[in-house]
């Protein structure tokens, strides 16, 4: 059988996800018969452009690998060249089989002295922070439009005297009254506030309430042992006396912050103090393929040096679930996942809604096989070390390695939970184009193709489309983004910053009925 | 038996809420035997500060009348005098028969040539605003950032040149995806959108998406038949390439916006185009006794006038619908109402609350005797004349006179639905001290008592509380906010519009699961 050579130029007809896969996925469409000059293997059929190619002998009943995660299992014996698809994969049992800790495996850290760093402001307190910002929050909305005058009140000839301070970001809200003053709905919104007034990349708090709300700044301080000091200011508009004499205090007070947050100084940190925020939007048919492998590759690189990555955004993971409870370092720690989507199913039923993953005939047309390998496309960030940790939302993360929060997949939702529960940078994968951007927190947006890169190149940090249209590998890219988030973190600026966005993205999860 | 003379220097004892009313309410503790000399009658028992004293006979069996409504039967023959309680108060069943239309009655209009008018802005659809701006609306947080900035590109020094143009708005929000696309919470943020979009108070609108959104800019325009053009223009941050480029090109689409909004000039419209959202928020125990009524009181003449009042927050007529109802011009009207009620019950189960107004034994100590007393206290804002329309939160308001629009208490959700059904002024009761300021639609602030009044003066438009400690009668206080809804109308600054709130109070209600 002749063999066309499919490798024009140097150029790479199909893309590998994990040197352990036993598939991988084209490029482009490919005719019968012709050559994958990179993984040694000639096609048995035509394979239509982001379906999947067996590069090695997968025997009836034994597991595909892609992103080194099962996707799903032969139901024939599969040839190397072989189109691998719903013809001859499928789910089995899989599905139902937590197989707590099965996949568990010792993480290949790098050597102590070996280990990466980067420049950030240690907080007295230990944590680190990428950003050394003042932070104006606000218990309810009654208060949103005091707490942005009073930063706005903070003039830039004022900045200019305090070089080591990033700025002062009023982060208002919609909701902080009219709501139950117990449940799932209140502890999200006093985690999340929590979780910021206490951040790293904060230098200084004021918190500004209206006075009357549900949401009382004493109460939220109490609950979390936050004590009142020259780092920590409160105010209310009744107390104080209405708009412009809050602004007024307020303005006092940030003056008197501000030689303090100055003192701050950026200082040589190992990465492992480091927690990157795994997220994406606006996805495509390339996040799977690209930005989301890659993005994977530079948080397993982030944990062998001893730091953390949060992967979120729970009904992206629905159905695949599985993949992450055997990666599970402990029962516990799966038995938390398992419990949070038992939640969201119940979440969902009491709106009308449900949880639903499964891959449409769309997705099946694109390639995608089973629901793991669909759910893959957006856990693929999450890399492949283990599960070392479950989180509610904002909740404040204690451990290193790879962790998951529980969040919605809403973008600022989302990522409000995942930097309120400690994350320092935020790495945000986007196929149509997303033009998020975070306070305090640094996001990096990722292109998952050059298409979209180009089109919006000023609000896009990294363009992962070369994966797919100049041969670059998973881990060439993956090295890359983990290069350039110790950048950032080290003071960097992302796109996003230099735009200035990040004042109108504060988005704590609303759970309940508004009153 | 010797009377004391309470009536000190002209300061009267009590609050006469309505004419009609067989009960008055202390201002202060009254001891028995005291004679109050405005109503002619004598303590017949000491009398708590807020409790209500008989001015005249109600037999047994007899309604209590307070605000010109029904609070109960008298379970006793009642004297004029007596302290009118718990101890022979009542509701019987009364309060499970909505008794639909049974006080219908006669609307007392002013006669056509005796009615008053405002200074407004004729639209070419033939309706009135009450101020001239350019608004930035969102379909989803997502362009939040790139709305606000465009926004804050319009310098001052473009808008001095089309002075008749009152500013231009940016209204980000916290929703637009990861929601469902269909059911509640997206037809509540569609009728939000389609009715700021189409909202009076606005000379033009731009409005900004991402482009991958669930409310897409598209489907919003289509579902009401709203056609681009010169007074509507729309983008997507993935269509236009991104952050700066938006802003350059929005800039441009508002610098050929402005001439068009500033050919627009105030003319003398009938106060008949008025539509004034009734609101409350932070209230206290004067609520009830001076601003609400005052308010009502102020609703019933715009009725007269010609002109609409729109009662809504819900959850605070729960319990009271049956005074609603009675008042309906029609049983669909009623029942509208009934319907929306048992919506809410569902609501709150569903979401694990539940609806309950009943008077605590706080409330009864400070002397509210029933379940239609407490409820009375913020549907007070409604006035006394007929229900003549039941609309969803955000729906068109398609009728005049007094009308209720269904949404939560919560102050910025309420008033953005009250805004998007049409509203072109707000008025909004508060005894804690609210700093609510509302953006395109003016909005008054009326304190429930001089001390907070005094307190706040810088964020308050209107003091009530010599309601309470000047004996300014209901109908007095009545009439000047009635007065000053009409200056307000016509272009005169309320407090809120100096301080400049207004840009961060745009709160679509949000219901259902965020996924
Ligand atoms: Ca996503
Ligand atoms: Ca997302
Ligand atoms: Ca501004
Ligand atoms: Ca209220
Ligand atoms: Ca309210």
């Amino acid at each position: 059988m002749a063999e066309a050579d499919g490798n024009r130029g140097g150029e790479r007809l199909t893309v590998r996800l994990n040197p352990a896969d036993n598939v991988v996925t084209s490029r482009t469409e490919i005719a019968a018969n012709v050559k994958i000059a990179e993984e040694m293997v000639a096609t048995l059929a035509p394979i239509p452009r982001g379906h999947k190619i067996a590069t090695r002998k997968i025997g009836v009943g034994e597991p595909v690998r892609k992103y080194n995660q099962v996707i799903g299992f032969a139901t024939q014996d599969i040839r190397p060249g072989d189109h691998v698809h719903t013809q001859n994969v499928a789910m089995k049992d899989f599905e139902r089989d937590y197989a707590f800790c099965m996949d568990r495996h010792d993480t290949d850290y790098v050597p102590e002295k070996d280990r990466a760093t980067f420049q950030g402001f240690k907080r007295p307190n230990g944590r680190v922070g990428t950003r050394n910002y003042i932070g104006v929050l606000t218990s309810v909305n009654c208060s949103a439009s005091a707490a942005k005058y009073l930063a706005e009140a903070v003039k830039p000839e004022l900045l200019e005297k305090y070089p080591n301070v990033d700025g002062v970001v009023a982060l208002s809200h919609a909701t902080g009254c009219g709501m139950a003053d117990t449940g799932e709905g209140y502890a999200n919104l006093q985690r999340v506030l929590w979780g910021f007034a206490g951040h790293p990349n904060f230098a200084g708090i004021i918190m500004v309430g209206l006075g009357c709300e549900v949401n009382q700044i004493d109460f939220l301080l109490e609950a979390n042992q936050l004590e009142r000091g020259p780092r920590l200011r409160t105010m209310t508009l009744q107390e104080t006396g209405g708009t412009r004499k809050t602004i007024e205090k307020g303005l006092s007070l940030i003056e008197e912050m501000l030689p303090l947050a100055n003192q701050s100084r950026r200082e040589t940190c190992p990465a492992s103090e480091l927690t990157l925020a795994l997220q994406c939007g606006g996805s495509d048919a390339y996040s799977g393929m690209t930005a989301n492998p890659a993005l994977g590759y530079a948080a397993d690189l982030l944990v062998r040096h001893g730091g953390t990555a949060v992967l979120a955004e729970t009904p992206e993971i629905y159905g695949a679930e599985h993949l992450l409870t055997r990666r599970a370092v402990s029962k516990e720690v799966g038995e938390k996942l398992v419990e949070r989507i038992k939640w969201w199913e119940e979440y969902c039923a009491r709106n009308g809604g449900e949880m639903n993953n499964n891959p449409s005939p769309g997705n099946k047309a694109g390639g995608l096989t089973t629901i793991l390998e669909k759910s893959l496309g957006a856990t693929a960030k999450g890399g492949t070390t283990n599960l070392t940790g479950v989180y509610k939302y904002g909740e404040k993360i204690d451990t290193k390695g790879f962790v998951f929060m529980d969040s919605p997949g809403y973008d600022p939702a989302s990522i409000t939970g995942q930097v309120a529960s400690g994350s320092n940078v935020v790495a945000f994968t986007t196929g149509r184009g997303s033009c998020y951007g975070c306070k305090p927190a640094p996001s990096m947006k990722l292109a998952t193709n050059s298409a979209m890169y180009d089109r919006m190149s000023e609000d896009m940090d990294i363009n992962c489309g070369p994966v797919m249209d100049q041969g670059v590998s998973i881990e060439e890219m993956g090295t890359q983004i983990f290069e350039q988030v110790l950048r950032v973190a080290s003071g960097e600026k992302t796109k996003s910053e230099r735009l200035g966005i990040g004042d109108h993205e504060f988005i704590p999860w609303q759970i309940g009925a508004v009153m």
